[in-house]
């Protein structure tokens, strides 16, 4: 349940769309690393607040207690932390699972890919943070997937806001995993589950609630950085100071126009500690309606600068940040869209078929297409002593092979080859 | 335990390992397709014969009884019976799992990639057959992993051994997983471990020891259909016939001098029904001795007529041989050996890196950098305001970049870049 198989019209779309993914992430000069689906339970209990119940668990087999990896973040620190690694950056590519309830229906699997970029390493502020959002916006552009905007905040500044609202720290996550709901429910429906749930007081939800529905630009940090209460805790003052830079960084990178600082995200995971940010796209979801509509997030990530320590003997930290590409519901949309189109892709990549016209040849096709794979030359024949011609020809229409080398009794004696252009019929003897 | 990180450097070799064998699986006409790692426990229960025990089982969710995939031979059988596809060509590389002893000095983990390639459908005899073979030529040629042996046998020949040496039918499958321990003890240990452990009688264990020790070619093919007693066994019969035609076609491949038939090869999986292979790689041991050692199989497969039949509900049977590439002892060889060559494997393709002399030119660099990846470039810099020319360059040179793109304060007065070769230390302003 909540997994699948992937025919080959699938994994051919697939394998597109990864290597736009992998070559955007080489582009930014990332080694590929690669961890096992195994990880022992320790390592990943704690790190995905509420979501742990989610991890699937294997059986004691009598040793080590085991589980499947959740996410490629806490591997990488892992990762990161046994090897002493202290500066790195990577891209993984791989599946996690989680056993939640799957929606399919909307690209929602129990297994499913991650591709994730990290910079790991002491550096001078926002440098990193700001090119993990370049690349998103690099990818998201390069497939087309029309308009979208990257919303980005920073924990300490949400920290900061909760704090000024007479939230006890104690209620910081709880109160984050709550503000981040606002992209689906509401305002009020947040109130009441902050005041109801999380124990929150009214005076302090609606404290949050100034704050958390506020978005903009380097105009709305200027006035935070303004703001009487914000402005004097220390960590909210750093927030805003950084996102300022960043700010600052992406207009060097031109790509502002699809940035938003919204004080709404708060992203789920425990682990980050500073910018946080997440991609949806925008749909024109009526041609009469002027106000486009999210469908969902397609790339999300932030800084986690205390994930690695907390895996080191000693507590060692080595700051990061990532951004981890939702490929599951990109590979949705471009498969409707492919559909829609009625365009075939190619499952295969053979350029020839190696085909004879006449009983008693097999041996020639062998002997043909033996020499053609030697070649490099991607070629196939049919699995038949005698098949009929318009067999042959039929099989090349069926799955787009260019080209027939064709070889009867008449081109044996000759000592050539009949090539035909399947589409065309041209047909050269050499 | 029993599995492993990949960092940079082995996951660079690996990317160009499994590349060279999927460009071959795609030079020869297959689809890719990808199944869950995760199966139902009773699709993988009784397949694997005695190695049932070393699959990874789920917790019981409360819901379905999971296992990890032990191999990518079951699950495309399970993909072809519940698709109903009665013919397909098809490649997959992918993670398998074994709650084996691990021996990581061979090579042998408990996760580790199998390279699958895989002919489904009903088709003339031998004729796909042929082609896997060809396949495992190609890509142990292609490695360049030196002198190689492709042994062969058919499973129905050598149920036709133990029928004339007469076994019961019921203890084929036991007999043949002791003959199979023939490439690792002599043949006095597997005849006693048949007398003692499979209750053999004495009489029939040495009559299959005079079979299988034999190997050779179309001779030995033709002795044994003159075979008396052997050439009585209409399977066996059957088998020698079809192994005949094998060699014919093998021959047409000009590939024959690789070939070996094989009467101890018998691979231990249950669901083989017809021709069996294994290639092993040939390593002069000492130079004064002639004979050549085998240092394992790198290779193997064979026909299994019957496992798709298991997954149908009416028992309809699909016909499917296919070869499995055993990539993780192919890395093993090829990273000892690029170890003792000293040759150092980029791992990164990064082709500049953005650098400035000067201080206060991060906006430079910034703007630079992001003209570069816009116009497809793969580009990195520091992550540091102020970094030194010299640390610049040092990176160039640690990680292979070959070209600096150096923005100073006279490049940005005179609206150019100064482009060093980072080997030759040449320079252009352009």
């Amino acid at each position: 349940q909540g997994t699948r198989d992937h025919p080959p019209a699938q994994a051919a779309l697939r394998e597109r769309l990864l290597s736009a993914v992998v070559s955007c992430f080489k582009r930014h000069g990332a080694a590929a690393i690669d961890t096992p689906v195994l990880e022992l339970r320790e390592t990943l209990m704690g790190k995905y607040g509420e979501d742990t119940k989610l991890i699937y668990e294997l059986q004691d087999q009598g040793g080590e207690l085991l589980a499947l990896r959740y996410d490629l973040t806490v591997p990488f620190a892992r990762y990161l932390a046994m090897n002493k690694i202290t500066n790195m950056k990577r891209y993984h590519v791989a599946k996690v699972y989680r056993r939640d309830n799957p929606a399919t229906t909307r690209g929602r699997y129990r297994e499913f890919y991650q591709c994730d970029f990290d910079i790991a390493g002491q550096f001078d502020p926002m440098i990193p943070d700001a090119e993990c959002l370049k690349i998103v916006h690099e990818i998201l552009t390069d497939l087309q997937l029309g308009d979208f905007v990257i919303k980005v905040n920073d924990r300490r500044i949400l920290n900061g806001v909760f704090a000024v609202c007479g939230v006890p720290e104690s209620k910081f996550i709880p109160a984050c995993s709550t503000v981040d709901k606002l992209d689906k429910v509401p305002w009020e429906e947040v109130r009441s589950e902050m005041v109801g749930e999380k124990g929150l007081s009214p005076e302090a939800a609606d404290g949050i609630g100034e704050y958390v529905q506020l978005h903009g630009g380097l105009d709305l940090i200027e006035q935070l950085l303004q703001d009487p209460k914000l402005s004097q805790h220390k960590l909210a003052r750093e927030g805003l100071g950084d996102m300022k830079l960043l700010f600052e960084y992406l207009t060097l990178f031109g790509i502002t126009g699809k940035i938003s600082f919204d004080l709404s995200l708060a992203r789920g995971l425990d682990y980050y500690t500073g910018v946080i940010f997440e991609a949806v796209l925008l749909q024109q979801e009526n041609q009469h309606v002027e106000e486009s509509v999210s469908v969902g997030s397609v790339a999300g990530g932030g800084r986690y600068d205390g994930l690695v320590g907390m895996f080191d003997p000693k507590g060692r930290k080595v700051p990061c940040v990532g951004v981890s590409i939702g490929i599951e519901r990109i590979f949705s949309i471009l498969e409707q869209r492919l559909e829609a189109s009625g365009e075939k892709l190619r499952t295969t990549e053979t350029q020839v078929l190696v085909a004879t016209p006449q009983k008693h040849l097999l041996a020639a096709r062998l002997k043909l297409i033996s020499e053609l794979w030697d070649a490099g030359i991607k070629a196939e024949m049919l699995y038949k002593k005698d098949p009929k011609l318009l067999k042959q020809l039929q099989y090349c229409e069926d799955t787009g092979i260019p080209l027939a080398a064709i070889v009867g009794e008449q081109e044996l004696a000759d000592g050539v080859v009949k090539l035909r252009d399947v589409a065309t019929r041209e047909e050269v003897r050499m």
